[in-house]
């Protein structure tokens, strides 16, 4: 992916490199990650990140512009984040987003801001189920981890 | 700890089979489950339960009664969650336990609630931060292991 990336991690490619760059990204501005998010409309988010003061961030990955162009449906996520972010590669053309989000430029390793989205608040119900959400999500998946033999599912 | 105990596991006993048996139970009711989560006042919750209606519950598990003797300060606990709940295994006394909060008696393959305790409604802030807290404290566990060669920590 990059030239500095160590020859021990070899998936370091496309979607998985970006995320884990956004990752690192929003990690060290004070966010919470959490990635494949699912959300009350049936769509899954590649990832969502939130603040110290419940802010909330949605950032879907497109690995090229076949990626990109083949969802049509981006704009189901921005009723359920503060702040919407397309995260990419160097090599996308950036001129095919939208204008009017932002916009990461990433790889495995961190990310850097090329544009900035508006910001629109969430409701506070809107809020405190995608808080909630996220909560019951990742403590989930820790419990499948902790406990692997056990009931997997109990929906959120 | 039981004599269905698969030999395969040999770390279920004690404190850490009591806990992995709550879990299931809270798990088996439709709460998500958070095993030592720091609060603000500085105590470590042995596990955080989380409802589907944003309810929280704390279980403090005892492995004997010289556990329980020795923390006087349970009641610190009481201001984050609705419920609160001990956590034993068969062999406590359980005349030992104050009579007037929730009682489950666990081991390493579920629980049974002995007594329960009464639901004193957190505040909307207080419940807010708490579901908050789990939601970062979870989302960071699992981004450790995702990308453990990362910075560790930035705080809740």
């Amino acid at each position: 992916m990059t030239d500095h990336a160590p020859f021990s991690e070899p998936d370091l490619s496309g979607a998985a490199a970006i995320a884990r760059g956004v990752a690192r990204y929003y990690w060290q501005a004070g966010w919470s990650c959490l990635r494949e998010v699912s959300l009350p409309n049936g769509r899954r988010a590649d990832l969502v990140a939130l603040s110290r003061r419940g802010e909330i961030a949605i950032v879907e990955v497109k690995s090229g512009l076949a990626d990109f162009q083949s969802d049509a449906k981006w704009g189901d996520y921005l009723e359920f984040c503060d702040v919407f972010d397309f995260a990419v590669d160097a090599a996308f053309p950036l001129g095919r987003l939208p204008q009017d989000v932002g916009v990461l430029i990433a790889d495995a390793y961190g990310a850097a801001r090329h544009l900035t989205g508006p910001r629109v608040a969430l409701s506070p119900a809107r809020r405190k189920a995608m808080v909630q959400r996220l909560a019951r999500t990742a403590a989930d998946r820790l419990m499948v981890l902790a406990d692997p033999d056990f009931v997997p599912e109990h929906g959120l």
